[in-house]
């Protein structure tokens, strides 16, 4: 069964750096995509912020199975409405990978319930990712640990809610420690964070970290049909309980009637 | 040291039902903050969705260590601005006690990052509480289960995050069975979901439940000192790095300047 | 690719007891091998307490993915030299399923750490199970709930850890809940307790349960290679350390010594 | 309340390094005792593997809230049986605080049911503990980071289950990153791992890892009553159960009788 993969870039840097515009000529999102396409299995396609809904729309998201997000200049400038959406489609079943600055998207948030802050330093100092947990789906290929040798630091705390598994923990050069890799699961969806990817320096183009997108990607993929209604909130009538009930007390609900909300 | 809980009512079905009214005649914040009072170690106050600010402003939370939240008829009249405000103390240490109906709260939500959905049906059947984790500091004083005469059914699945822990599961007379007592952490901040609570039966008043209460508020303190600034994002400069930095690399950002959010 | 599964039997009450040997005739694992061989990309084979070495060989370790358990009458005379052969298997990558029973089963409490107690009541009562996360790959292809017309109860409190995902909970006709499904990892390995199977009833012909079993058996299989040497402690030699170091300070150890343990 | 804490030292290389005993002359239990007890509130008592039942006697353990635990050369030498003691007192709430080459201590490998396996070197490197979550408990007092001068590198992969708190994170001069503060609770017993403490280094000197054992000796404390019969099966009888029952079906146990284990 194909993966099929959405690469969201916010696609601002690339043209008002020329740091990042000589790393990544086409676009954070086509570099991305293109290390997805190195497995037969994944099909990427991209999206980006100044694109009708961000590229976002009802009918993009019902083909895609996994989105990855990267974002950092422009944030605020995602509507709400598609930040809803993509929330919603999260519960239903859809895979979603936050890359670096994407901790402070407002998906990022909206799923996690925290700041997502974090400490910072943008000295391109080296950074080394030790794998935690070597039998996890998202580790597999990879040596003990992956050394990027320009990044940016991100250092605790990171104010995310306790993870289901700590995959990676950063080392940097300049004396900080960072959880690189974690995962959750909100409803249906599950959420892989992956710090590595400043724009200025070419982690992207790095095959450790192509390897780690790769079974990201594989790993967030939910084969379940869509949950919908998982958001719904059914009045259960009283003849369809499972077991017989005589209905007793005040009420203020009719049978059948919505809930309130 | 006391406890300073406050506890907030929608204030609403108790006057426009009269079996809600007659139940909970002065509120059923006031019958809540009763309960707490049993115990001369915490201080309770009590707010209502209809005063100014809901009665929640940064004045009357920066004295409240432990917030009881019973709303259901008007979740979407609570302002974002207080939403915000609210889920902005339970990161900075506020402890939360979300009540019933209040799943469906916004700060609920917000805090949760999941639809926080449920099955339900109101028959005034009758629920068995089991209390799972008896030496929790919750489950203190307790039987090994609480027999409530007539209640809403709340079923599973219940879409929040796993908890931390799992504290009470219902048993419903038709057939059905609720994770009726859950909690979390979110930063600094406490959370208790309890599900009992529906406004047409008097579980305020029953003792058990009572206990639970007082237990849970004194469980959600946390003493440590406001962690103010819990959310902000601080750009470390090259010079403060724990370890001596030679920077190299572009950059996006100048020494000490903000990050992008 | 095949997913080799082991299913485990005691073999005891199939033969002691006349109502458990007509309704496994061939023994209970025998009938739990066939309901996983209704997928066709599951090989099973099976192995009971009476074999040499409880046919857990350490030959038959290496071509097994799954292990499902099957144990009630005999959990003290399993071998503990085989129990830690299974623990080390399932750190590396093993998966294992525990069934009923088996939840005093030594390798159970072995991977758990805690007394793995419960409450139980032998009466024939009525069973549903209510599935609680119906993304999960254990959930598909289920209704929202099984009835199971007779059974054991097993109440509340189950002491066991935390899980990472509750799967299913258990309504009682005589008034208990129980956290039916759950998981948990260990190393490499994916547990799944899963609490239906008592033998004096047709529990396993039963096509809902079949059906969870087989996809249990897909969940817990982890496909990454034998995580061999995961128990182990290397010295890392000082000239093997990321960083320079130069070494201070009194030692205990010689370079490349074994710890102590 | 006064909490009455135990040291437990192995109390071997104090008598066979000299560098140890210079560093620890009434041994390291004297000193780790001596910094709880800058708590008024905690009443520290020793104990060591030389006495009979390792000083862990059944009448020592009914007056003990919460134990440390240190060993490193002789984890062999402590006696099944007062493992097991040990165990279920954590069970029944007894707090437990692991220090250092703990990890591999036979309570430690029983709570956890995995490897608590770790990489290790010994150079008298530099290490630094960050404050993952600074509104915890174990937390306060503490700066934003503990510097140690001269420790013994412990790296990752730590073999331990999902922490239920990461506390922790330690960087090293050597370039490996370390858990070095994780939270788990096995029944009513809260566990704290804490990994700085190589006995040829001065750290139990050190001001904010005493502090840090301070805290955690009052985090760790359960006030609840001591949980007796958490590792008991009871046979809840068919007369006993909540709602009426009519047995039906085989049985293969008498009402009351003992279950099998």
């Amino acid at each position: 069964m194909t993966i099929r993969a959405l690469v969201w870039g916010e696609n601002i840097h690339e043209h008002t750096s020329a740091a990042v515009g000589r790393l990544y000529p086409d676009g954070m999102h086509a570099t991305i995509a293109a290390a997805l396409r190195e497995d037969a299995g994944i099909e990427a396609n991209t999206a980006t912020l100044q694109e009708p809904e961000h590229g976002l729309t009802e009918g993009r998201l019902d083909v895609t199975d996994v989105l990855l997000w990267w974002g950092h200049a422009a944030h605020a400038e995602v509507a709400d409405t598609v930040v809803e959406r993509l929330a919603d489609r999260v519960w239903e079943g859809m895979g979603l990978i936050v890359l670096h600055s994407g901790h402070f998207s407002k998906i990022f948030k909206r799923l996690m319930g925290t700041p997502c802050s974090l400490r910072w330093r943008e000295a391109g100092e080296r950074e080394r990712l030790w794998v935690i947990d070597r039998g996890h789906p998202i580790a597999q290929g990879l040596p003990d640990r992956i050394e990027i040798q320009s990044t940016e630091m991100y250092g605790e705390p990171f104010t995310v809610p306790e993870p289901e598994a700590t995959l990676f923990i950063s080392w940097y050069e300049g004396g900080e420690v960072f959880r690189s890799g974690l995962t959750w699961r909100r409803g249906a969806g599950r959420i892989f964070y992956f710090a590595p990817g400043h724009e200025t320096y070419p982690i992207y183009h790095q095959p450790e970290i192509r390897q780690v997108l790769r079974n990201a990607v594989r790993w967030a993929h939910n084969p379940a049909p869509r949950q919908t209604g998982i958001a719904h909130a059914p009045n259960v009538p009283i003849a369809g309980a499972p077991e017989k009930l005589q209905p007793k007390g005040a009420r203020l609900h009719a049978d059948g009637a919505d809930g309130l909300r």
